[in-house]
């Protein structure tokens, strides 16, 4: 089967992934009464002198917007509002299916910061969260940053933080298998875009170990003149020895490789010449930057990617529902670190003892105790940061 | 039973009136992959290759926006974007119950009416029209028609054109009850604002008679320098002889009397001055112009109010949801005039003449029969008009 053709067949029979339903039936005249004029003149009343209710009288309380500028979908690029739409609303639709979270996809028509930001603050007040969905780097972390100033409800860009809960619990439970402790660990992270850069600063938090991310000229480090803001900034939070040279360089003894780059950018010998028991995460998507079977050739001992037909499967499905749903839960004014490193916990941590093993470091996408343990997490650690509301 | 009371009650229970649902499942590696990535790629790129095929491959073909900036909610006025939710959620469970339409609430968190603008206009693409809802005049005219110069979708702000094509629903069937012609008849309109302009317009193109629309300084006329320039134009097209004078004045006479004002402006004694048989629609809410009992003591033979508990209840319901269903049915990109007074006549039409008679001049709004044929006759009007997309 051609899954992409099979899917294309399967779109025109859904016309729409998602659906607005109605919790209520009007089929009697008080029924209009009630749901609309005149009785719905309460509620706003309620609201309008109590604000907070609005969590409980309407569907906010359960609700995310799902938002892009089409920018940066998929490995398609930058292909705009309209064709982003099939991939939100299959996000809205794991929202669903995997939390009960609602979730509605909004597609932004314009690739300015400023107008992104402002549209999106303007309609914040219809959600009870902001799920970023595939803008392009480096726009995102602006939005991101001052979406998360302007707005009263959390917001959360997926690609970045999504993948670095995903790869954090995923690492977790790699270095459990493979004997190693927290914060030793040399750890490459090819890839210093949105995506290696949160996993970079998610796993510092953690305090993982030596972080050295590389981009298309090798390892970022200090000095260097050719780095962008947010990577001259990262520079200096990573990368312990100040270490150059080419990705195969810096390889070189490293424990982990953690690939958000291309497909065959690492070769057998590459990961050969990685400390023994080496954890190798490829997860460029739909071809990784080296084959399960090669990496293990190489003797990697714990290998992961973004597919489906290879074990370890590192997937943002596991984070997203579940953490929006603990932060909707408690009315979270935002998503911080703590929360997400208790995601990464929460993750890691429904693999039982007796399951774990180098092709079984992450549950499985569809495994149905990840979101609800995931939300309890997140939920305590948002009450703990002081972050809860209700 | 305190309706108001009975209605918070129920909004405390329901959670939201509308919830944002699957249309397919995700239980198996292969649902994620057709659904989500990587099949997902396809639609994307299709829809990047023919852009109309979004109608077809997501849910934009069925779904209309609900957009307010909660500056004229009810009676309620001034209320805010987060308080006027529960009557934005309200509509959009109108538009699923009586034409199976998705609508998705938006409140917009700006009075300015550039933001308004910018920002339902950069949302636009990932809706099949847009349904602008409870903005205050005369804001709400330059949201409109600038909206409806940006938009590839129809735009629609029902308390003008939806009011109005009920109203002219009632009296194309009040004329036949009374035996008047089209085109003769002294129409006041007490209320010179977003409905009452919008009410005349529709009027006048329907040719229905000698328009008057009065505000609290009485009649509109030319020459009147209190006007705002939406009521310096409609002096220009309405008021045949010019007249002048407080509402009891021009009231004097007249066939028909249309209220969209405030709660008992209109006394007994000036519905006796109108003409024989007069119509009266006091459709001020919750509290008419003129009570029905005290209307019909004054000789009026026909009366309406916004109200279940009369008969003749002039409610929107009857107009948006079928309007908006004849619309996306066509993927028309606009609604314009001759669709509205299509919509008019299929509203009036449904009534067979053994249904007709004074204290029947309209459907009644659960009437099941009304939002089918209101859609087929705005679809079949959009394609003479050569508006129809598909």
């Amino acid at each position: 089967m051609d899954i992409r053709q099979e899917s294309l067949k399967k779109h025109y029979e859904w016309k729409g992934k998602i659906e607005v339903t109605s919790r209520t039936k009007v089929r009697t005249s008080e029924d209009l009464s009630l749901a609309y004029t005149p009785g719905v003149a309460q509620p706003c009343v309620e609201i309008h002198e109590h604000p907070e209710k609005v969590y409980e009288l309407t569907r906010r309380g359960n609700l995310v917007a799902v938002i892009t500028d089409g920018t940066a979908v998929l490995g398609l690029g930058d292909i705009g509002p309209e064709a982003a739409m099939p991939v939100m609303e299959g996000k809205c639709l794991l929202f669903k299916e995997f939390a009960g979270v609602d979730a509605f996809p909004i597609c932004v028509d314009s690739k300015d910061t400023d107008e992104i930001v402002k549209t999106v603050a303007l309609i914040s007040k219809s959600f009870g969260g902001i799920n970023l969905e595939d803008i392009a780097a480096p726009r995102c972390f602006e939005i991101e940053r001052r979406l998360k100033e302007i707005c009263d409800v959390p917001v959360f860009h997926d690609d970045q933080h999504g993948t670095a809960v995903v790869v954090a619990s995923a690492l977790i439970n790699a270095f459990a298998v493979t004997g190693r402790k927290a914060g030793d660990a040399k750890i490459i992270i090819n890839g210093a875009g949105a995506a290696g850069i949160s996993i970079a600063k998610l796993l510092i938090s953690m305090n993982m170990g030596n972080i050295i991310l590389c981009d298309i000229n090798g390892a970022v480090y200090r000095g260097d003149e050719r780095l962008n803001d947010a990577q001259k900034a990262m520079a200096e939070i990573t990368n312990r020895d100040n270490e150059q040279g080419a990705l195969a360089d810096v390889l070189k003894g490293a424990d982990v490789f953690i690939g958000v780059s291309r497909p065959h950018l690492v070769t057998r010998e590459m990961v050969a010449s990685m400390n023994d028991k080496a954890i190798v995460f490829a997860m460029a998507n739909p071809t990784p930057e080296i084959m399960p079977d090669e990496a293990k050739a190489g003797g990697a001992y714990v290998v992961g990617t973004g597919r489906s037909d290879f074990p370890n499967q590192i997937n943002n499905v596991l984070a997203f529902p579940g953490i929006f749903k603990g932060a909707l839960a408690c009315r979270a004014r935002d998503i911080d670190e703590s929360m997400k490193i208790a995601a990464a916990y929460a993750i890691a941590g429904v693999l039982s003892k007796e399951e774990l093993g180098p092709d079984c470091v992450i549950p499985n996408p569809l495994d149905p105790r990840v979101a609800q343990q995931v939300a309890s997490a997140v939920e305590q650690a948002a009450r703990k940061a002081g972050l809860a509301r209700a």
